[in-house]
């Protein structure tokens, strides 16, 4: 039985690493709550990390879950004392509710929240589905100019956005970006916005490091190069910026979670400086250069998701200070879920970012 | 005698509050000095007011002083163990020189120290003159692609970038800018390169806001209205942000000095927030609101010129993540900065910056 | 109709500025909530100003409301869902219910919430009566070696406690403090706490000094002049701290909220430094000196209350890292509630802190 | 040829890891220098190192090299244009002299300096020698109640200082110290006075931890287990905190440079809180456990030794609000620096701090 006679097909990850689609009953809201017909889900690493591997550390598939957490939908139902958004309104959706009692809630800090429940994480079913009923305060309005996948868009870019806020980016100081994969990208895109200068992107494949070029004409590019050491592949990043300490850059935003790259980001990192970790892929990282990090009194700050992002990031790609247009590489109808992350776990495909969307009328 | 034989016009300012155009000598540049042919110096809005009322604050005119802070140059000599220019670079000039022993240098807020010396303020003769010795410490290089006004702009801009940098603009998040004079502007140059959005700037004339929309098409503009109380003032520009508390902008920051605006920046800036008085115009303030203040905990901060914000700026207008060519709305010969700064002083006339430039073939 | 046959004595404030003693019905705990036996509750300057204006700012006795909002008891009875306390438990409670939900209450800053509910703000009852319910998550047990009353001391603690860490007090920095009333001293005691080095307090009074002076040995008294401008007060007290700039407290932390004593903390406040206002009596204050504050890029900081405070003061009690008991200058019954409060109104009588206790027999 | 006729008896380390103690001519002091009997100097690790290693990281002993840098002593003459010191003045030294001009001088990190001069860094002869000429701004005059030995211990707490300053522990609130040497127990002492509790303190040794329970009765101590895992032995110390993860240590500060030790304390930081790296003792370290790190955003800071922290640290000691008498243990004098250096070396007899002191009548 279901609240509504509209399919709801759904991608759901199972507990033995197989992709099922397969049709969820849809719940009603309650107070508090809004149903949201999700018209758009971009496809995460973590996805594809759920569906080959079962688990991320202690997070771990054990039953079927639906996948997805980067969505944007529109209002179909509110639930009693709903007054935030309203029928029809087209809303992106933060992914991530804390308990708002402990007391990394009371300070600020939710998203490090231990009671936290995240859409796509075992056992909190994810937005790779037609029809989701979410708590309210989590759905954010955003305007007319802006689309569905834009909305999608706004939690990778909330990533960075955490990363770029901590790391505290200033204008006209320089910043170098490890990777170029899609998180990599939206730290570029928002480390422009920042003013942040001068600017430089890493990665090993060059087409990567075009498309960061197309995306910000500014940035320099550098190519990783593996048969070179990390510090050998530094000289050469620092190489960039200029000649002395004072131009190395003050900021580095690793996003790509490898080990000779955080090291690569440790010598890139001016003295005094901060290496922003925002990708993290290993329980623990080797030969991590603390004698060089002490000497420098670098900073090494850590992510772990965002909190009180969607407004800022809404704002930045609705007034137009960022354009994030370009990282949609491919669009799969809902109905294909399963192929579109295939596609998505394919490195060799070119793919930044790709959208699962669904045009279903309901509305 | 003079250092070399070439006619050394400079603008001065007497004990008396008039102006004068007179030879001056030229020095030879000491170990660790530098000579610089000033090719392009703006007039502030304190030359102005040095010249007609002769003090700022606890600072007199006691004697005759070249006016004139906001210079750039070309470097036509170094003196000994100078290894930081070259004959024949082009350079803006940072104005200051500090003790380099005081607790406030040792911190990092050599800006601070009470035993700077100043360009301009009697009794350091100022760069309204064609040749200058200077610190080659305090001389920065400047690229190709930048002219010699945008090198003297650096001056007005490094006051706004310490404005703009000690609010800590963020992302994403609102910013007022109260006055759109030069400060203003630049202001509102700088907190657009930073990526805050909504931007909203006021003044009192219709024009500088229409020429503020010019610079920066995203910024809302809002005509203050004298018939009404700063409250009133202050809930008109929160309607452009929104109707929320949390539509309020975060960080107010104001340029204009004036009792009224400032009672207006601190009815707008949203609780825990910021008020950042970049211009202060008299002794004292009247009526300040510290209810208000204290129970949105808003910070109210000041600063007093800038530290280590030429590279920054460099940077910025170099790499063209800003844009400060409109700034200039006038340009006069050196021999003819009598007349500059007349223009300057009338508010009628709708100057912005006013240039003194000088051609005079030396290299 | 009550929920316990016990007397439930309270000192209500009416709307026409009187004080009643009357019995309140009691409540039974709801989810989420506890009962607590009111043991301890201290009269702040708040609940005579209710008692004797009716208002604070905006905030008005629009009917009866019983007084009191520094509070300690014992958990009679818990409502469904408490984990955090139980049945018997001595507790020192916050007194603050914030929405949860808005920016504020998200990004750390839940008292600043304007959905707050306060105790003994119209018309949420205070604590000036014998039972009382309270949200459980209000509540924090106190170790046995602390009293009743100590467990009350806490929120007028976390007051100076919110003060003293936005301030950032420096350990071996100078501090000073503005003002020797409650919570003066609570911001001395806790600033001694911090190390902070040299400490000097002013006041107009010399009993009250000498009371300081009593409590932190190590303190320095400045007696306030009224004879003299705040210049010259602050110049007597930049004296104690030695001769030079570097000498003078970077922190200033003003506990009267009376415009001259302000000025003079803005006098005494070294460049670069931070005016910290912790008390705020008036709506505006006139001649605040911008220049002054400009030049030296002074923060002036305003705090609202106080969050999670709790467990940190606490725990200084607690483990003897302050001593707070020398406070409590007067006792009374919670049936005399009403002598307690004319007392406490009177400034002659030198009480620092007036307790109403309640040791009627229930557990 | 020597500057004044008295014998100049200092402790060098050679080329060869030999000690050899050698008369040295003494030097006039130049203008804003000073000549300072040097009364009392303490044994740090890194002098032990240079003698028995012949270097640390990229700083090497390529000659003769006297040992020595936590000095204090006695002013015998000054140099022109000196004012801050006067003979006779009893004085601390501060043994870094940096170029005051790159980018790290100006923004406030002196100490990050790469031209600095460090006393008994080759080829910058230390303060194991009767008379010394130092720069008059790095001597910072002693009260009277202050013994020699205690100024040359400002140079340690500095260190311990520094670490606790960009920690920013916090009054109430929680702070582990690993390690029980030198500068652990001057991290403890600080913390202590910071205000922060709880304060818990770990080492392998449980004589250590019972002399840091002397010097700082409310500590709690945990004797690391060398037989469990970094994970078991941070289980056991967080069970000292209380059992939550709101009970955990916001900060922790690792004065051991031991990888195990490291990483326990990375486990043993509360979630959004900071680990500082106050002693660095290997290149590199492994197993560092960036999962955990991320998901709580655990700030990693490090530090290279101090800037600006002789006038509070003095300030501490001369107010009673430190002491720290009891950190020497043993006492040399000056002609036996050499059996000093080798009982300070032997980590069986129990030294904390080793002083050799010079009573050599000059003044």
């Amino acid at each position: 039985m279901t609240y509504i006679s509209i399919p709801n097909p759904s991608l759901q990850v199972t507990k033995d690493h197989r992709l099922e689609i397969k049709d969820l009953p849809v719940e009603a809201p309650g107070p508090g709550e809004a149903l949201v017909h999700i018209r758009a889900t971009g496809i995460c690493g973590s996805d594809v990390h759920f569906w080959k591997h079962g688990q991320i550390g202690e997070l771990k598939v054990l039953g079927n879950c639906v996948l997805g957490h980067e969505a944007c939908g529109e209002v179909i139902k509110v639930g009693e004392g709903v007054t935030n958004v309203s029928v029809g309104d087209r809303v992106a959706i933060e992914p991530q509710n804390a308990c708002g009692e402990c007391f990394l809630c009371l300070q600020g800090d939710y998203n490090l929240c231990q009671e936290v429940d995240f859409l796509s994480v075992y056992p909190c079913h994810g937005t790779m589905q037609r029809l989701r009923v979410t708590k309210a305060k989590n759905l954010f309005p955003i305007p007319d100019n802006m689309s569905f996948e834009e909305g999608a868009l706004v939690e990778p870019l909330s990533v960075a956005y955490h990363g770029v806020e901590n790391a505290q980016l200033q204008l006209g100081r320089g910043a170098m970006i490890c990777g170029a994969g899609p998180i990599g990208l939206a730290t570029l895109v928002l480390a422009n916005a920042s003013g942040a200068a001068p600017l430089v992107i890493s990665d090993l494949s060059a087409d990567r490091l075009a498309f960061a070029k197309k995306l910000i004409p500014r940035v320099q590019t550098y190519q990783i190069d593996l048969s070179k050491t990390p510090q050998e592949n530094a000289a050469g990043i620092r190489k960039l910026f200029g000649p002395k300490e004072a131009d190395a850059p003050p900021k580095v935003l690793e996003c790509t979670g490898i080990e000779t790259s955080i090291i690569t980001g440790a010598y890139v990192v001016r003295r005094s400086g901060t290496l922003m970790v925002i990708g993290v892929g290993r329980e623990i990282i080797n030969n991590f250069p603390f004698m060089h990090l002490s000497f420098g009194e670098v900073d090494v700050k850590f992510i772990n998701r965002y909190h009180q992002s969607w407004p800022a990031v809404i704002r930045l790609i609705g007034e137009g200070v960022v354009d994030v247009k370009k990282f949609v590489t491919h669009r799969f109808p809902l109905e294909k879920a399963d192929e579109a992350i295939i596609l998505s776990s394919d490195p060799k495909n070119g793919s930044i970012k790709v959208i699962i969307e669904d045009n279903y009328k309901i509305l």
